[in-house]
């Protein structure tokens, strides 16, 4: 399983607008046929953080993901508002 | 419920030496009554920067854990590893 965090930084002035782009956002991408898990959050210190936490079979979910015609739509919409590049960390399972 | 997102930077030379301390780590943090998750995982791009991604009910839950016996203990260990100071984001979900 592939885990991923995306991590939005939105300018301040326009997080009101960002919020239904976002809402859109995940409940399409929670539809997707690989999806296993596509959860928002936001930083207790900072509501222009928009943190994803994301989980897919494989890298090629997530390039299917990336590809969807909501992704492509949406996801430009909201980067006209950040205030800094996105960052994305790709990540293993630690083995306990 | 809050969701938590803690990221240590491990020097890569001492990466074998932190993995049974975060084992254990793990293993007793999960034990802990209030813990609802406490997962770990390793980016695909570094193998020192671990991530932790954690759920507890609340703050107090969370303040509990990092009085644990456990956390008091290997935490110190872990961290004379470190590359650089570790990170902590707190958040709430978005209601989407």
């Amino acid at each position: 399983m592939l885990k991923v965090i995306a991590q939005d930084f939105i300018k301040p002035e326009h997080v009101d607008a960002v919020l239904p782009l976002y809402r859109e956002l995940v409940a399409k991408t929670r539809q997707e046929e690989h999806c296993i898990a596509y959860d928002l959050f936001i930083d207790q210190k900072d509501p222009g953080h928009f943190v994803f936490i994301e989980a897919w079979p494989d890298r090629a979910s997530l390039d299917a993901h990336c590809s969807t015609e909501h992704f492509k739509r949406l996801v430009p919409q909201i980067d006209a508002y950040q205030r800094q590049p996105s960052s994305y960390i790709l990540m293993d399972s630690f083995e306990a």
